[in-house]
């Protein structure tokens, strides 16, 4: 069974590189596919502060897709984990998600700050973050998490 | 410009229908497909109480699609938004994105709570939830998703 998507944009921004750190202060603008899209589809959606995004990992290269166990960042010191309980790029469909702060919308363009994703990344979907969609309770995560979130959304300064 | 995705797993739940409230105590297995993945995929999952799925809406018209702006639900008493301003399921790419409580890891078959998908649907990734990833700072968005989230994780009990 093969799923066939097709980027309802692409995104814009100085950031070319796939390291891992410093998100944080990085603004992108998404621009939407005017081909597919009326200028509505971003009605009303500047009365959001934060946005969903999935995008496509476009530069992972197939050979460095991991289906088991790695250790996260490729460090040694931290736990083995499937690759379901970490966040890696080199993720079979190369799915990138993440969210980031909605900063201005104009028609077909959507300005966001700290998006993790590399400039002419192809969007997938957009939706805005409801707080009722977010974990009610307690989360629970390992505490390796920690350090490799530790620089992720830091400024560069 | 087409992205050619192929399922992780599929769900496999009670529910068979697309209505919209009442996912709370939805309990779902997601078989993952053991030609794609070793069985240590899922190693040191559990230490996480919380995943992502994003998964493909199978169910859902190509005629159901909407590219513009639409009520919310249909309820013309709610602000016209655009489909990028809110979470319907007829929207281009059919992908669903949410979080649900993570019960059960075994090798290849994950049990969640309150996961929003029917029985069947083809998954595409799924993340542990990392705290760090979560919005920080306050969250701002329309008073009417409150409308539409009164029910959607209530238990139907």
């Amino acid at each position: 069974m093969n799923i066939k998507l097709r980027p309802i944009g692409f995104v814009e921004c100085e950031r070319q590189d796939l390291s891992d750190d410093y998100w944080g202060d990085v603004i992108s603008r998404i621009i939407l596919d005017d081909q597919i899209f009326p200028s509505d589809a971003t009605l009303n959606l500047e009365q959001f502060s934060h946005l969903e995004i999935i995008y496509y990992l476009h530069e992972v290269d197939d050979d460095a897709i991991e289906t088991g166990a790695r250790y996260p960042r490729g460090d040694s010191s931290l736990p083995l984990v499937g690759i379901f309980g970490q966040r890696a790029k080199g993720r079979f469909n190369k799915l990138g998600l993440s969210r980031c702060e909605l900063v201005a919308v104009n028609d077909y363009e959507i300005t966001v700050k700290g998006l993790d994703a590399i400039s002419e990344s192809p969007v997938l979907d957009i939706k805005p973050l409801m707080s009722g969609f977010l974990p009610q309770g307690p989360i629970k995560e390992p505490s390796w998490t920690e350090t490799i979130m530790a620089n992720y959304y830091k400024t560069k300064g």
